[in-house]
């Protein structure tokens, strides 16, 4: 049994404090890593609040994690004490279903195991990176290329997968336009995902406020969603619309933006149902989709193409003391583009 | 100028009547074809009744026809007088724009001429098949295949295309498995049609009454869409499914059917939006897409794959005297699967 430090909540209105939590005693092929960084994602505000459903309290949430391996089990063979490594949203899963098998883990019929609030394997409430120290069989811990800092490195396992995904699934590349709507934690690197990617991009905030740090991180265009005159001017022009916003929107003036055969995919999920126009999807053959982060070779690979082409998330490093304090300013929009945890303050 | 006879209606609430209407003298390109048979659409009836907004009366719907060219302009080349030919739910569009040089003139960025209730070039309002003669474009004419009759051509022109552009676009064959929701006119093809591409077909329908047609027609599965256990038993099951019904379905339940990566199409428009929870397509990367008719050039694909497949409607013929009575059975959905009119009884 190993005991690590963490910061908890107790409910859905509680602050975060500080406490101890179990990890296990290595098995075969896990690894345990000495968190250096955690990510701070709206996911997490949701599910400690308790927006997605009820969960177990106390909860230790932080699903975007770099640290260093401290401690491999017997028959670990990708990792060695020292190796600077990952972990993203999820930790596990069947390894037996058609998608498992096919890398694409995130949607295991068996249902993935969640780095925090799920039940793994072991029968074990699974709690997440805002703690010291994890166990992660290796097949779902990921390696940071050596260019990358482990403070920019967290927000990569969540906001980085979500972005590039959906990018790479839908072709982003040269002579694609692709518009992504919202500049926050997801929106800012799939500006520098799709940029480096090659492809012509397209900001669509509700405000100019950002407007330069989006060129800044790649965007060739950068218009205000509250401007009615920016849905007139971009009617019919993207192949492919990257929504990261979980507040309902206008979803037919979105689709109008669209071309013939394009798409728009939705990262974020509202709490309620949305409301669309079938004859939006239907004029120009539209499609409306959804995705959810990414597999874990898939991870690696958005991990190696950052590296090569120097893409790190804007941060604001945090210390434990200062959670509560992080999540106000994402609920008020108020984060240029991720807090994340020094787990050394913990 | 050409005195078409033709069936009219005076308004939303009105019978149909015979009347008298014009068709411009042949422009160079031009075929002037006498309709044989005329098919009864749903949108025809939408359409008559003002569902889709205001249309000018009187109105000729029609755009399922079949008939022989009687006369071709002079610069006229791919039809001569005594040939088969049909005519669908478009006679005419830009030509110029970046969808219709891709052959998707239902696209058309400057708007497609509809074969009724639109505005051609020459100014004229257009009026549909339920009439003796119309003059079309020849590039907006298409080709019957010699070993299919000219009553069962007609509905091919929208109930055909209709199906066969996604079933197509998307990919139906083998290995593929494939549901069509609802068993009309639309869905009667799309089972024939996605059975002649390779696929594993399920029809979901209401209730099983029509279930040893669907076999017959090639389904491989049947269900009632209004079991609840049919939803349970068909999850993640489907790469396509194509939506036939315009009413209001629970998208949801129907999104679940879908395996990762699926694809749900609807070729019908609700008149009212949809609702929809985006973590139904988050959920599995799944998408939502709408599909309108198809090209010119993928009609002309369809009556030969229909031709060389020997896949025709089932057809009830009746007079132009019993178009509000066809009407009438259309909306209680008593119909096997396809009125079409006899145009010699004008």
């Amino acid at each position: 049994m190993i005991i690590a430090k963490a910061r908890a909540v107790d409910g859905p209105d509680k602050p975060f404090r500080q406490a101890e939590i179990k990890r296990r005693d290595l098995d075969s092929h896990d690894v345990l890593i000495e968190i250096k960084f955690a990510g701070i994602c709206h996911s997490d505000i949701h599910t400690a609040h308790g927006d997605w459903g009820p969960v177990n309290y106390p909860l230790v949430p932080g699903h975007e994690i770099a640290g260093i391996v401290t401690d491999v089990g017997p028959s670990v063979t990708k990792y060695k004490v020292g190796d600077r490594v990952g972990v993203g949203c999820m930790v596990d899963s069947c390894g037996e279903c058609e998608n498992c098998r096919k890398g694409e883990e995130q949607y295991c019929l068996n249902g993935k195991i969640d780095t925090y609030a799920a039940v793994d394997k072991y029968g074990q409430y699974t709690q997440g990176g805002y703690s010291t120290h994890i166990v992660v069989p290796e097949s779902f811990v990921l390696k940071i290329p050596d260019n990358i800092a482990l403070d920019v490195a967290a927000p990569l396992l969540c906001a980085g997968i979500t972005t590039f995904s959906p990018l790479n699934h839908w072709g982003a590349g040269p002579g694609k336009k692709v518009a992504v709507v919202g500049m926050g934690g997801l929106g800012h690197m799939a500006v520098k995902i799709a940029h480096a990617m090659g492809a012509e991009v397209t900001v669509l905030s509700q405000t100019l406020n950002k407007k330069e740090d989006g060129l800044q991180f790649g965007a060739d265009h950068y218009y205000a969603s509250s401007d009615p005159e920016t849905f007139n001017t971009l009617t019919g022009y993207f192949d492919l619309i990257i929504n990261t916003v979980s507040a309902k929107i206008d979803m037919d003036a979105y689709f109008s933006l669209l071309t013939l055969d394009g798409t728009l995919v939705n990262v974020g999920a509202p709490g309620e149902p949305l409301s669309l126009n079938v004859m939006s999807l239907i004029g120009h053959r539209r499609s409306f989709a959804g995705s959810m982060i990414g597999g874990i070779r898939e991870t690696q690979e958005m991990l190696d193409f950052c590296a090569r082409h120097n893409i790190v998330p804007k941060i604001e490093k945090v210390s434990a003391d200062q959670i509560d304090e992080a999540y106000e300013r994402v609920l008020a929009s108020d984060v240029k583009y991720r807090f994340v945890i020094d787990i050394s303050t913990m």
